[in-house]
């Protein structure tokens, strides 16, 4: 981060602070819904709001780090010498992207056995992605970094194609006015998602500095504005649907 | 902000504190005044709290770096060498702009595609009008800050046009009890957000110093006071004044 400019410092520090307030208010709006939409949709919208809840978290977390690790006085930056921890996004994926994909699972509604084994199975290659890329990124040997990425990218393709090809087929047995909800949540996921393996290549391509380390932070936090409250509200769309379509009203009291 | 002087910190000091009361009180205001409305208002109701507690947020962050850029010790203020980071304005409008455009027109309970279609096209415009001001504020060049102060106006009269001709004819469909605040509040939208563009352009015309940045700080506050508490405060009375002409009444219990 040796090239990072004041303004670019500035820049990052504020995404970080608008991810705190994004992840915040997004919780808030996910727990309040719950009592919108009918009982079977609940326990999707409390995985929604837990997904922000724990992104939100992590921001804050990586927001004092960044401050920790660098400063700023009279217009010049200078170092501090304590670490800025990226590892805390591993630590926040490693949670939030099986709990992402199985309130999208959850809210499609499926047969009782097909909803546990589909979310198992993702879930668990979920978390075993993260966890393959973590020596990679704590790395700065591009071999290892390669290694790591080619091992992560095994359960990344799968979960991919689970969604596109396993998904597409229940898609067909969702009410007609969801549908297209339920597309553009498949879709919002797997575009979100592109962007992790590649920004994860950037060191290894020679893009590296302060330039790209603004990059990086920044196109992260919007990935995950993205993959985790945007698609929230897809969800809180679909469930809210789903609930209009079978006749639920929400309680008046 | 060289020329400040110690009572000039103070007040505003003072009024970031008091943005701090205002917008925790009004979150909680709004949150509980939604078991008081029908189901059907009750998402205009997070919405209006969200923007409210956005806004607290940023108010904290605010006061605190005021207070880390200045102090005044023995009655004489210093500069810190840390900045006061002004862009955490742009990071709340650019979040509760959208909100809070969205929240009077979930509030008029429109057909739903034209709920969808309006909150989507000022919810845009809104994000777009916050993000083309952002490069002039943070620029010292007079001729840059003119350059996105004229972009960021193309959104902010389409908004305006559209609050004041686009939903008058929607008044129309609202409750009889109920149209004179709808018209209150769209009044209110349109006077308190010009204030903005008019403090922007405050150091272009000369207007600069301790003077005009107590003026800008304090001037901001009370605008985002009246834009999203006052607002809210009337999108409660519309969503109760509705609620009771729709039949619907709180639970006893």
């Amino acid at each position: 981060m040796n090239e990072l400019s004041v303004s670019q410092y500035d820049l990052v520090y504020n995404v970080f602070s608008f991810g705190i307030a994004v992840f915040g208010a997004a919780t808030i709006f996910f727990f309040f819904g719950r009592s919108q939409v009918a009982p079977a949709y609940r326990t999707a919208l409390t995985l929604t709001g837990l997904v922000t809840l724990i992104a939100c978290y992590h921001y804050f977390r990586i927001f004092n780090s960044w401050n920790d690790a660098l400063e700023v006085k009279n217009n010049v930056l200078s170092h501090t010498g304590v670490a800025f921890n990226d590892a805390y996004r591993y630590v926040d994926w490693v949670l939030t992207v099986p709990l992402l994909l199985i309130e999208l699972i959850l809210v499609m509604r499926l047969p009782r056995a097909e909803t546990v084994s589909k979310a198992t199975k993702l879930g668990f290659l979920a978390a075993l992605m993260v966890v393959l890329g973590y020596p990679g990124e704590i790395s700065s040997d591009a071999g290892t970094r390669w290694l790591w990425w080619g091992l992560a990218m095994i359960p990344f393709v799968i979960i991919v194609y689970d969604l596109f090809i396993g998904l597409k087929n229940s898609i067909a047995s969702q009410p007609v006015e969801v549908r297209g909800l339920v597309n553009a949540a498949r879709t919002v996921t797997v575009l979100s998602w592109c962007f992790y393996p590649v920004v994860f290549i950037f060191p290894m391509i020679g893009f590296t500095g302060g330039g790209a380390e603004t990059a990086v932070q920044i196109g992260y936090t919007f990935a995950d504005v993205i993959a985790k409250a945007v698609f929230g509200v897809m969800i809180y769309l679909i469930a809210a649907g789903k609930s209009e379509a079978e006749g639920f009203a929400p309680a008046k009291h």
